[in-house]
């Protein structure tokens, strides 16, 4: 027996998205709206609501860093996504180490097994409760022993571990 | 120590992204290329290749159905993203039953636990290797004891089971 159901809450039973840090300029913001977006060129997009600071700092700069938590830094995870960066240093005040990129000029976080460094190349024009801006992947940096095992996952509410692979390859090489 | 790579191995680091059966008309797409883009309106993204079959259809048709599958479906899973709609009929080979739609006009899978039906209501025109639709949840389709404990998470190969939940509500009320 299925329930019929308004479209709000349809989006409930999608189960859980990666979780990433999005650092632009200074500032550091918890997005679990975060997707692939192509393989080639290799981008990804993010989505940020207009009201949050990122999303100022993301207009002017036009790129941004992908950090991703594991899921030990839960607590981190959640400080970055429940302060304003317009009020405090999340940096300074969630006692994490800033680190130079590459190719962009906003930080990363060093204690993050990976760091993506993007710079927007399209923004998705179609206005819905969050604007989403498409990023190509320039620069990589990833810790020797990271697995995507330790990643953290996020949806309404609900944070989770990534779950046992069930089939397919165990491994990936990066 | 962190290895720095380039942008097509960085994609690789991303954990998993929610795997769901699309269905265009009456053909069905497995697609990991799938995104929350907004709470309100509620509403969906879903990535797809031009060259294939369900991309011709979704431009003419300009809806979707979005059937998500159970750790229990994986092999329907995998068998409707290893052949194409242009050469057989995937419903009668998979031995699935189409589900009317109330809101649009392609058929939906009985089969799967949530079906949400969505009327296109933009294309994100920065080409990468997919193509991006968002679509507007007009109507969803929810069984009255699903979880989303029961989802499947796919990316690069790797068929996963949604993990255990860390921090937050335990249950989600549909």
């Amino acid at each position: 027996m299925k329930l019929i159901r308004d479209g709000a809450t349809g989006l409930k039973t999608l189960p859980a998205f990666p979780v990433v840090l999005v650092t632009v300029g200074q500032n550091i913001l918890t997005a679990a709206a975060c997707s692939f977006y192509s393989f080639e060129p290799p981008s990804v997009m993010i989505g940020i609501k207009p009201a949050r600071y990122s999303f100022e700092l993301i207009c002017k700069l036009e790129e941004f860093g992908i950090n991703i938590p594991t899921a030990d830094q839960l607590s981190l995870t959640e400080y970055c996504g429940t302060v304003s960066g317009r009020n405090v240093n999340k940096f300074e005040e969630a006692d994490i180490t800033p680190m130079e990129s590459i190719k962009i000029q906003s930080s990363l976080i060093r204690e993050c097994p990976v760091n993506l460094e993007c710079k927007v190349v399209s923004t998705i024009d179609w206005e819905g409760s969050h604007r989403w801006f498409i990023g190509r992947i320039e620069c990589a940096h990833i810790a020797e022993d990271y697995s995507r095992d330790q990643a953290l996952m996020f949806w309404l509410g609900q944070y989770r571990k990534v779950g046992e692979v069930l089939h397919g390859k165990q491994r990936i090489d990066f």
